[in-house]
């Protein structure tokens, strides 16, 4: 029975930052060792990268199609694939990899249009591979336990939503001179790199992904307005949703927002309680029972405990476990997947609990309503 | 030259709060006493509030048109009428006062229908009277101060606006076995005694006041959807407004909303910085320039001083003002400009900052716009 | 039967903002009318005063010795004086109206000496006289609810006490050159005025009178540094602290700490749960029982209800009350004692729930205490 | 030249938590590599561990005194040990590996008594060895901001001191039928495995280590009371310290404090200004100069990065980074120091910025003063 995978890599040189994050995520269980890499269009930094980590010279891939292709025919083949290049380039990746018969760890977003990311969807279902989306979020404990509440009925029927994801960095772009300065910021409002959408694209699919994932509900229409400030593309938006039964909540995004940094905070309001999340502080989930005082629960504290999610907690209570944790909580339960697939063994919900490649179309779906919507100035309907 | 005013009272007897909170605000510079009052429809506690106050029994009235009428004609008569009752009688009580000649202090909202309140806004102007309506919360220091920090520019221009107001005190309503027993959420949920909202029209337009207060941006239009969840008026409101200059925002009231008990936030956000209020804590003021870190000011400190507005506090830095205060501050302006004005006096901007029966038709206009958009389920105009 | 007292002030001109308070905190309950003063050694001020709140001239005096002499054979004289006075007058002030029979409020500290303190409370005793002292932080409801819940074992037995009471207002005197600029800094370190200590005759009291409020916990022994910093009395004090039963605890209180305004802020722990009050936040309490999540507690919520002090609340849940009600909540108690006495209805241990003249004394006692060990540079026993 | 170090262990078997911890913070920069190890005296568990991480069965040691001689004689020895067992034998192996010429990291405390530490103080200067303790809480970037604050002159002239560190983890043990459950807190209070002190030994250590960090103050002498609630040792402790040039402060440890989870909070008070770091939300720093706002710098934000110590940040702002990568900074000063000395390279102050074994020594004679002051009932001095 296998306990160990082996796992390649295309992009995440030394000098990228969420090519580091997804290697140390991944090294958390000590399950998996990065074998093969496709790390850098530029030669050197690939080879400096491959030696960091040790990967062997003969599994150093220049493309990344000679990657998926040599790989598919060792026997001891990667047993997936993290892609951590720019966004543009996931679409391509991700189908190489596939047609190969290699399961895909992508970042978000999938890709850029719905028919790329329907035929991904299509092609890992008939390939039966797994393909998951890291949408860092939800691999936080708390995220889980507020889950878990939810399912239980702590807070009754859920009667609103309010989600916003908030940042400040791209504020300068809006001061004219400091344009042509950030080559970040013009990156992220040129539609080649970022497809469609600048900040909804960037983050409001996380703000509408988190709410999925707590709470189940799917989108029935939206209503929406974008603020490009005379950029190419949206830095701003603000939204109105309507979710199956007839739930309404608000969605609010931003890149221009004196006073946040990474400000994803979720707010779910039941007919019995209320639970708010905030990701700047990611180990405390608020809970308030109707009829109660708001309660302070902490990661790793025992009544936390008393949810299942409550004991996936790493760290001691009261140290904080940040960024990197969540994403080997991701990791972990796709580590868990591949190896019980691979070992013929039954999945449980828990195992599979990681956004998938239905996920990632989702998330391709909601930007291409919200700047629909924006743009006819009107609701949509979610699943026209 | 005059130094003291004389006031009169309807509604506002010994067992209702608010009448007690503007008697309280009122004397709180010993500029103005209390000398008439038509306190309540039952005799006996109309005499008894009377009593308390040391109101002349023949200045104590059974009904406001007699008490209008006789404090018309006398010498003495009162400087003005404070309007303590429930919401559905605003609209005759003042007209009646109005056309006396008196001038009027009234509750928000103004009255339910736009007709009647521009009538009211016609006559005022017609008859040159003081007409205040008591929007609490731009009594604030530190919401003056951050009125007087956009205007001199501090945020730069504003792109993005974000006020709630929720509570969630009729949540126990959704209950269905408590909906009889809540007095006062049948008496809210009641056209006749709320008009067309009951969310909307209670704290709504206090969000939306406070944002018109802070900026001085007008609405253009707005989306909205409101949710009744099976009761007769709505108990929870999303909006996405579109101010002039194509300033866009959001608006969430609600009233079952657990956690929150009177949550009133406004966060304005421009392109050099942001501010954000907090009614719970309402001597504090968020600050964030861009490329800062965020300040939270006191009222009181020296450095909320280097603003006129920070001059109004009343009590020193670190000692909580509370809301009879804000009241006060209402009533101070009030006071001062009834003042002037009888006395042949110029006014300043500053004497003249208080909420007047303009904003009172701004805040009916928008509880219709806000309810026609939820109905017809489209973008509505707001000055169509 | 008596319903309505009337009352007297020593001190408290129009331009002394503690005198102000006094006044709008016993309008509060419209039970207690102003009749007579000695407001100022400024004659024309004081008359303004006089004329201001419509006391009579004739009962408006230049020298308090007059106004106790002349108040005291009147039939109608007045029920109580209110003193508010500079701290180095306090003395002589009470005792003469003690002694003429009057009843005395008095602002805190009581006085300087130990034994000044202690013949005033021995005349109170003698005269069978209401002497209450205002140490304001008592009259917060949530501190009562506080108080209560340990009475109730919500807490269990006391196992330690942390109580802070920081200020940042004098950290410019550390500045030499600012030094004679500040008057009120240099009248805080002149011994006359303020007797053998400042920072801890002026707030640390407040913290050493709360802790005993909200335990009932006697001092057995204190050792406490305090800091100068160059001037003549204490700027900043640090303490630990031994009550009776063996529980210990520690105190700090500054006056030269900067992010602090009025920072008073008080946790006591318990072997089954805590409590957390915070005096710029007064209307919250954060209560974490044993093995639970900590609850932010709210004034006026239902569940703050299910005590008797929660019913004290007199605004709204989420609606800030501040240090005006927190005064009121004082005088309530004591107008109602004084009522009751001179109706001869007996007395509830809630009626008499104020700040006496024996923890005037206690307080009296701790500033001694402190200054003594820190001179000595060891550990005091306290009742010695 | 050397860019890549090995290292080997003791203790730190799969189960254990802390050996975790370094491990992955070891790996942050991959720039060293475990090779050998004496995991555990349980020989199962110990080869498991060595499987899990491929460290070679000749290097996997049953006796940490073998490995230590075996090491010290290879060619490829191990280019220092991280001791990650019990405390009560932290003392052997250090002083086994150093008298074998081999760097040591060590977790705190050091040892148990002050003989013992000055020898492994004396032993490591002797043979020029690098002898790191992780002070975890040192680690964090925006402690390290805040101590390049202080000696920029950020807030002038320090003057007073406040440091906290409380839990709650054992006041379930302070519950007489509890007591016997609790192996961990039976553990905790037998001097045999936590020498003569629990509470200040565990956390108080922290506290006084995170001051001297900071500020660099050493103590001149302190006052302590410690409360054992009937258990063998300390659970709770006050103190008062005056440290160097008459700066006083206060220091409060505990493991009994409801509502406290790993409460380090540290707060250094200055003539110019002041600043507070929180443990449970590290990456923030609230900053107040005198007569300005308190503001909250993040870890990350550019303002942040003008201060040297602000550009270690590794995630992006907003982005978490929690304990395991505080530990990763300790290492990466290490692994830089030890490469550098094997190199022959000159060392820099930033290089060396990790706790060494005179900060131990100095955390032992904290302890064991603390623990005299609270026996003898009186102030100690520090250096006697």
């Amino acid at each position: 029975m296998k306990t160990r995978l082996t796992y390649g890599m295309v992009g995440g040189d030394l000098k990228a930052f969420i090519g580091d994050v997804h290697r140390k995520a991944i090294g958390f269980d000590t399950r998996a060792i990065l074998v093969a890499g496709c790390f850098s269009s530029d030669e050197k930094l690939g080879k400096e990268t491959a030696e960091a980590y040790k990967v062997d010279p003969s599994r150093t891939y220049k493309d990344y199609r000679e990657m998926a292709e040599k790989e598919a025919v060792r026997e001891d083949k990667i047993d997936w694939v993290s892609i951590c290049t720019p966004n543009f380039l996931h679409y391509e990746i991700a189908k190489t990899f596939l047609e190969k018969g290699i399961n895909v760890v992508c970042e978000k977003p999938l890709c850029f249009t719905l028919e790329e990311a329907e035929e991904l969807e299509r092609l890992a279902k008939e390939k039966n591979l797994v393909f998951a989306i890291t949408y860092t979020y939800t691999g936080y404990t708390m995220v889980k336990v507020a889950r878990e509440m939810i399912k239980k009925g702590k807070i009754g029927k859920i009667i609103n939503i309010n989600v916003e994801y908030a940042q400040d960095w791209l504020v300068d772009s809006l001061n004219p001179e400091n344009q042509k300065a950030t080559s970040l910021s013009v990156w992220r409002s040129d539609p080649k790199y970022s497809g469609i959408s600048n900040c909804i694209g960037d983050i409001g699919t996380h703000a509408e992904n988190i709410v999925h994932y707590l709470t189940g509900l799917e989108i029935k229409k939206l209503v929406c307005t974008t603020d490009n400030y005379g950029m190419a593309l949206d830095l701003n938006a603000n939204m109105i949703i309507e979710y199956e039964n007839g739930v309404r909540g608000a969605l609010w995004c931003s890149q221009v927002a004196c006073s946040h940094l990474n400000g994803l905070v979720v707010r779910i309001y039941g007919d019995k309680g209320s639970l708010i999340w905030r990701q700047e502080h990611p180990d405390y989930l608020e809970y308030t029972p109707i009829g109660g005082a708001p309660e302070l629960m902490a990661r790793g504290a025992g009544y936390t405990k008393t949810y299942d999610a409550g004991n996936l907690s790493r760290l001691p209570v009261g140290h904080p476990e940040g960024l990197i944790v969540a994403f080997a909580n991701i990791y972990r339960n796709v580590i868990t997947t591949i190896l019980k697939k691979e070992n013929n063994e039954p999945l449980t919900e828990a195992d599979t609990d990681f956004q998938n490649v239905s996920n990632g179309v989702d998330g391709v779906r909601f930007i291409h309503k919200a700047i629909e919507s924006s743009q006819k100035g009107c609701w949509v309907n979610y699943k026209d």
